[in-house]
This record gives structure tokens, C-alpha cells and sequence, in this order.
């Protein structure tokens, strides 16, 4: 008679082959074309979660970061959170009849996109104080909630929640699945992307570290305490930034890194200055026909605040990191591709 | 014959019942006497993690905010990252000649106690500057790891980290055990109290909220990027600090708050007003033999940061907030008391 417990010994056997041979016949990341990107992503993970390997990380460390505009959704031909500031010009312009004469204003409510494009920094920080402050961190909340309900990007139709990447999706996926967590790192505004992280990304809050004003609590009317938001900006997170604030958000280096920009190359150097065997990855868009081409694979001039230079391409090359080709290493870009 | 199936049954009714039998014999709370304060926490876990609640708080939300000096760990007679900063002046002293005849580091340097306790908010700023800037975040972090290791409280002979309030490890273990994500907020340096949040609080240094340096990204000289410490503060985590820092941080409202200070008025105020069944209170030190006895249980003048008024008492009594006797509702303070 076969004893109980080898009978448990068997069921536990065959589970673990089974749940092994499940591990082995599905591609943790279906979206990506092989090559050394994705060989890259399997590797840093198999190499950081071994315990017997000498580059183990233990599970407290395991943080990926991403930058957002350009790495994780589309950030052309405009910013995102731009269009949501000139949109909303044009949704308070009834109760601003001032703005038909006064710049910027003026040139965002004429929808000139060749005078738009020509905006100073200055003018974009105009815009930015009369559309994002001035409101307790909730009013906030819910109108750009109410926006992301009813925006559409124009060239593909659909909301821009829905212009994620796919493969850089399976990424944080399959990192978060072998105990990293992963952080979105923008230039943007960390309380812009707090509103739509979790649902698109699977990022919580707390983990969306980005551009962020001061806050000031106050009392309302009733004399509770509120948050306002005035117009004085706290963290820049661009350059320099991310890796202070990634320090000053986790106290912790990131074990892996992505970008696409100048805005994103301190991130990069901090992850790598942090040791063991850290994963590099820039995003190349060279793919015009599914999404667009620019920075060194076109030669475009590139105006936004961070650029994929070639200085940033040699620096990459030189240092290790890892080159993402839109085109050759991404199989689909968008989930809703066919 | 009883098939296989009645029989996994049975054994997993068995565990249900033991598991269930077992968490209803062990106190969570066994260093709480019975009392109010001791049960507003059983029913706030009760009702925020009953699904069948109407003020049950999904998982995700679920956050409990500590302050630290006070509230869970000795304050008295002086903050420990002040006795760090004081002990640190000595120690560099031989590098710094000049400190024998300059204020306020002579006075430092003398030792004595009733000279310190004139020190003001400017003499404490220079030896701030003096002992926690100027260096990389990872010096840093050494320099403190190192201190906490021989420092020791003249009063109870044992190390600082070992003076934390037994009663507060519970309450924080319960709530974590209920899902709950608990962060320490404190006016203290974050840097400092994550150099030990980890090993005494189980709290990881992501979820340490404290006042904090601006850091300087830039490179060393084998050209590896690194954080430096200059001398400018980014975030004061007193007062309305607090809940604008935990609104940085966490982008959510704190569902329990925890506080011993007018420091902490503001952040019991916004939990508050997150609405919903929240929970806040205040530890009132009354305790003279076990520990110390300040603020308005003494009627003593409190020159602390933050302070324990009056008036921060009649607003608790008047708001619902929960008084914490440590005479009265802690059966023991300290792990170690017998």
C-alpha cells in the first residue's frame, strides 16, 4: 500500500513539472522580436532573481523604472499632457474673454500648429500655470480624469491611454511578476499620470514619480483641511532630476532602467553606478509606418525637452546599454494592432 | 469509503477552524490594555477591511501614517538625530580647530547641557549643515549606520533603536497583517530614519516620509554618477508638511494617522477628512516613571518642534481623535521591560 505521504510526494512532483512546462511554453514577452533586447530583459531578470547567482538581488531591491513619454506611450508630435493644457485653454477661454488678445493664449485658442510649434519654454509654462493650478489636488484629479474620458489622438482615433506600448506593457509585467516593482520616472506631471497609471501600466500611485508642484494645505469653507495646488513647481523631473528623485522617493537605485532621451541619460548612469548587473535601455523610434521616426535615426531636429542625441546613441553604445529598434525589436507596438 | 474528496474536505475545514481558533486566542494587541484607545484600532480594521462594511477601503488604499519622535520611539530629553548631530560635532572636531572658539560649536564641544538647551533654531541649522551636508547619500548613510551602532541612551543604557514603543510595533504589525501599507512621516531627516526604518519598524525606506535635503546629481572622478548632499532643504516635514509630503509621496489620503504633536495636527486633520471611518490619534506622555511626562498632562513648557498643547487637546477631544495614555492604555512601553 502506497503510503499518504507519498502520495503527496507524487501530486507535488507533478505540479511543479507542470507548472514548469507551462513557465517554459509561454513567452513572458510575445510582443518583442528575438534579438539581444529581449535576451537582455530575460537575462537581467534570470540573472537578478537567482539566488545562486553572485548578481542576486534580494526582493526589497528589485525596482525598474521607466520613463513615460517616448519609452511607455507616444509622446508625438505633441506631449500628451500639452494637449491636454491647450485643450483645456480652450474649454476656460468663455470665462477668460481676455485671452482672445493676449499670447499665448491667443495663438493656442487660433489652433495655428505652426505658430504652436514655435511657443517659448516661457509661454508653455503660461499655459501650464492657467490650466494645472489654482485647484485643491482633487479638482485636479477630476478633470483630467474627465479628459482622458473624452480625448482622441487624431491619427489613430482612439483615447491616449490607448497608445501604450505593448512590449514595454510585457516588460513591466514580467518584471512585476519576478518581485520588481516597477516606477513610472516622467518629466511630466507626476499628478497627471497618478490619474491613469494603475489602469494603464499597473503602476500605483505611489510609485509614479514625476514633475510635481508644492502643494499647500489650507482649510475650506467648512474647515477642513484641503490641498492646493499654486503655481510653484517642487521637483523637475528631467535630467538630473530622476535620479534625485528616485533617490528621494525610494532611497534606493533602480536595478534597471528605461528611456528614450537626454531627459532619461542620468537615470541610466545612476542605475549602472549602482553595481551589479543592471539593465540599460533606451527606446529608438525608427519605425515612421507604425509610429514615428526621430532623433539619430532620421537626423531630426528634435525639440522637445529631452532628445535622443547621437551623443546619447555613443554613450549608450560605450557604456553597454541597450538600444531598443521600434522596428526590428518590437513584433506590435500596440495591443490593438493586428 | 469515503472518497478523496470528503477527505480534503475534512482536513481543510479542520485548518480553517484552527487558523480560525488560533487568531481569536492571540491578542494582536498584547501590549495594550483594554480600553478605548486600544479598541478604536480592532474597529478600525474591523470596519475598513470588512468587505460588508460601508467604509471598507480596497487594499491598494490602504495606508497608516506614523510620526516617529514621540510617537514611536523616545523624544525626551532631546531628538536622537540631534544627539547624532551633537556627537558628530566631536567627532570631527580635531578636523575643524577652529570649532573651540566658534559658536555655536564651542557650546557643542563644552558639553554643557544647560548651554544646549539655549541653542537656537539658527545655532541648530549651522550643526545641521555642518554634520549632514557635503557629502554623498551613501557616506551619509554609512556615517549614521555607524553611529547607531555605538550610540547608546544614557538614561536606559541601551541603544537608540532599542527605544521604540513596543505598543506602536504592535498596532503597526496589526495593521500591516490587514493589509494596511504603514509609513513613517517624520519632521526628522528621511535620510537618517531609513538608514534604520527597515531592521525596527519593518518599514522599507520608500515608505519613509521625513524632511529632506535637496541632492545634487554629478559625477566622481572615475566619472560614475553620484548624489551629493548640499546644504538646502527640499521638504520640512512638520506641521503642513505632512500631509503635502504624504500627498507627494503616496498621491492618497492616510486612513490612520498616528501623531504626539502639533507637528502631526495637520496630517490627523487631512486623514480626517479623507472621510470614511477613519482613525486618528495621539500619544499623550504622562508617564513619568516608565518613561516621560510632558505637554499637557504636566502643564510643562514643551520647546520641541512641535508640541502637545492644550489646545491640540481640546481639538482631539472635540474631533473624535483618540488620546493614548502611555500610563494608562500601555500595559508595558519597551520590549525589553519585564
Amino acid at each position: 500500500m502506497r503510503t499518504r505521504s507519498s502520495f503527496y510526494t507524487s501530486i507535488l512532483s507533478c505540479l511543479i513539472l507542470i507548472a514548469s512546462a507551462v513557465a517554459q511554453a509561454q513567452d513572458p514577452l510575445p510582443s518583442w522580436n528575438a534579438g539581444p533586447a529581449k535576451q537582455a530583459i530575460l537575462n537581467f531578470v534570470k540573472v537578478t532573481t537567482d539566488p545562486a547567482s553572485p548578481n542576486f538581488v534580494p526582493p526589497g531591491q528589485r525596482i525598474a523604472t521607466f520613463d513615460q513619454d517616448g519609452t511607455t506611450w507616444v509622446e508625438h508630435p505633441m506631449y500628451t499632457q500639452f494637449v491636454f493644457a491647450f485643450e483645456r485653454v480652450a474649454e476656460l477661454a468663455p470665462q477668460h474673454p481676455e485671452w482672445k488678445t493676449t499670447q499665448p493664449f491667443q495663438t493656442v485658442l487660433s489652433g495655428d500648429k505652426a505658430a504652436l510649434t514655435k511657443l517659448t519654454m516661457k509661454d508653455v509654462e503660461t499655459i501650464m500655470i492657467a490650466t494645472h493650478t489654482g485647484m485643491t489636488v482633487d479638482q485636479f484629479h477630476g478633470i483630467v480624469k474627465d479628459w482622458l474620458a473624452k480625448a482622441m489622438d487624431k491619427r489613430w482615433d482612439r483615447p491616449y491611454t490607448g497608445l501604450t506600448y505593448q512590449p514595454m506593457l510585457e516588460a513591466m509585467q514580467y518584471l512585476r511578476a519576478n518581485g520588481y516593482k516597477t516606477y513610472i520616472v516622467t518629466g511630466g506631471g507626476q499628478d497627471f499620470v497618478r490619474v491613469y497609471a494603475e489602469q494603464v501600466y499597473g503602476v500605483p500611485p505611489e510609485q509614479v514619480i514625476g514633475s510635481a508642484l508644492e502643494t499647500q494645505y489650507t482649510y475650506s469653507k467648512q474647515g477642513e483641511g484641503v490641498l492646493m495646488r499654486p503655481p510653484k513647481l517642487l521637483l523637475n523631473d528631467n535630467f538630473s532630476g530622476k535620479p534625485e528623485d528616485i533617490y528621494l522617493f525610494t532611497g534606493r537605485h533602480s536595478k534597471a532602467a528605461f528611456g528614450n532621451s537626454t531627459g532619461d541619460q542620468q537615470m541610466l548612469e545612476y542605475t549602472q553606478a549602482g553595481g551589479g548587473a543592471p539593465l540599460m535601455m533606451i527606446v529608438l523610434h525608427d519605425d515612421a509606418q507604425r509610429e514615428y521616426a526621430y532623433g539619430p535615426a532620421q537626423g531630426l531636429p528634435d525639440t522637445k525637452v529631452g532628445a535622443f542625441t547621437q551623443a546619447l546613441y555613443d554613450e549608450a553604445k560605450s557604456k553597454g546599454w541597450f538600444v531598443i529598434s521600434m522596428k526590428n525589436d518590437w513584433k506590435r507596438i500596440f495591443a490593438w494592432e493586428k
